[in-house]
């Protein structure tokens, strides 16, 4: 006989992720269903650790009663060789932000990805996938190029500030998926893609509070073009904006964001979270968190913790 | 503005603590007062630690974002030169069974001392303080002997199978209580202090269901001595059983637990506990586990964390 029902202890270990809504969705989320579970921040600033302190961090953890961890920038990858097991797809991509606790072994998965894919699948259930330009391939636009693929897009276009790095990331995911066309380079060549893609997908930082603008060349967008974003300070992002305003079918940042916490959620506890509501609270604190910032001038936030933290 | 209320993470360090009720007295207050905390036993011993483990899991719960500790045995003495702060009681006392994480600083009280104050207080309120016989002089029994002296216990006369554990302690307690008279020995003098005592006090583990038995000859019991036992599993020892019977005023073991975790709980959260909303569940969960023992037949768990974690 059990004298106490199941509980969850859960974490956030990353840089600066003191200001995440990681903590307050999950938290929240378990109140409505009843279920005790508390989420705390573990800031490796803060600390004053090295993110290769991932691997004690999960050692301390598991000693202290936690039940899973979130993992963001800049540790995705450099938690890996601390894990016993890694799902398929967190493998393949090779970066994990959640790791379950399982009688002391350590188990990857991650929910960017997914979180991504499931958003995608239920926010722009019609759109066209036949090509698709996607801005940023650092380690939320990698996520999110892998969900891209994994919904079925054909031909995927991958531009970068450091044309470099979209051109390494491009390669590595045409040999994940081998019958589509995946390419890489640098922003130059936008002006001459955007006209024949079906979709554009913005994972830079730029829209955020603290990068105004837009990534893409909103005089180049028409009304067949469907447009995600995965910036989510604010939500209403320039892209976001100027979309609607031409008629585009848009998914704006906060989707990705609540869609890789209800997913972390469904494994940390093993019940369904409810996305509607989930979204509902993050888009209120989004906001408060808005005015605040804007009272009180402080709030700069790292993309990738921002992202999928 | 904060996105999230405060909320409290705990954690009982010990040896053999997974039993401990600790963790469910905490949280169904918390529940009661609308606070969020959950309380997680961390077992030197599942975890093949040695107690001198003590001082790197509480730099882990730091870390990892606990807001307090309790320390049971076998680590109340070795957490002290870890701790930033002692309270004026527990360096005394040389125990401490309460550490609350302060800005990354550790700060420890003894609230076994102070559990068994209140209840003794509160339960036994006109009891005569001119001379008391104590069984017991381990670490419960010293937290007790401080609480009885601090009392107003004029002569304390503290016995233990070890005599010479009873002699040394009743020292040093004579040096923090100058005014007072404290004598220790062997339990061979027993029977000669008995019938001149006001009260009897029971700090040793006869009576649970593991030590069946009475430390005191039951036989010498009148109605004019007053009992306190801090044995707990079951409430009903033989002794307090004997003692009402008798007539005797009486404090069971169930006192000086929910009293060093009520005042665990104030030191915690800053809010006082409900004692005797803890006290029914309390009793609650003992007679539950009571009948789930003798149903299963495991159950036996150290005296000190059952008396005081």
């Amino acid at each position: 006989m059990s004298i106490r029902a199941e509980s969850y202890l859960l974490g956030l270990i990353g840089e600066g992720v003191l200001p995440s809504l990681s903590p307050a969705l999950h938290e929240r989320e378990a109140d409505r269903q009843g279920l005790r579970l508390l989420y705390r921040p573990i800031d490796l600033l803060e600390l004053g650790l090295a993110p290769t302190a991932v691997g004690d961090l999960l050692e301390a953890a598991a000693r202290m009663g936690f039940n899973g961890l979130n993992v963001t920038h800049p540790c995705k990858q450099l938690v890996l060789p601390f894990l016993d097991e890694v799902s398929e797809d967190a493998r393949r991509l090779g970066a994990v932000n959640t790791v379950l606790i399982r009688d002391g072994g350590f188990i990857g998965h991650n929910t960017d990805f997914s979180g991504f894919g499931g958003a995608f699948a239920t926010g722009l259930p019609n759109a066209p996938v036949g090509r698709v330009v996607q801005l940023g391939a650092g380690g939320a636009g990698s996520a999110v190029a892998y969900a891209l693929l994994s919904a079925g897009v054909q031909h995927l276009d991958l531009v970068d500030m450091d044309g470099g790095r979209a051109v390494s990331r491009a390669e590595e995911l045409q040999g994940l998926f081998p019958d589509r066309t995946v390419s890489g380079g640098g922003i130059g060549g936008l002006d001459m893609l955007v006209p024949g893609a079906d979709g554009l997908v913005n994972c830079t930082p730029m829209g955020m509070k603290e990068h105004p603008g837009a990534s893409f060349d909103l005089e180049l967008l028409t009304p067949h073009h469907w447009v995600a974003d995965i910036v989510y300070r604010p939500i209403e992002t320039e892209l976001v904006q100027h979309a609607r305003k031409r008629g585009c079918l848009v998914l704006d940042g906060g989707r990705m964001a609540v869609g890789q916490a209800a997913d972390a959620f469904r494994l940390f506890t093993g019940r369904d979270a409810d996305a509607d509501h989930m979204r509902t609270h993050f888009l209120d604190m989004v906001e408060r968190e808005g005015s605040a910032t804007a009272a009180t001038s402080h709030g700069t936030q790292p993309l990738l913790s921002g992202a999928a933290g």
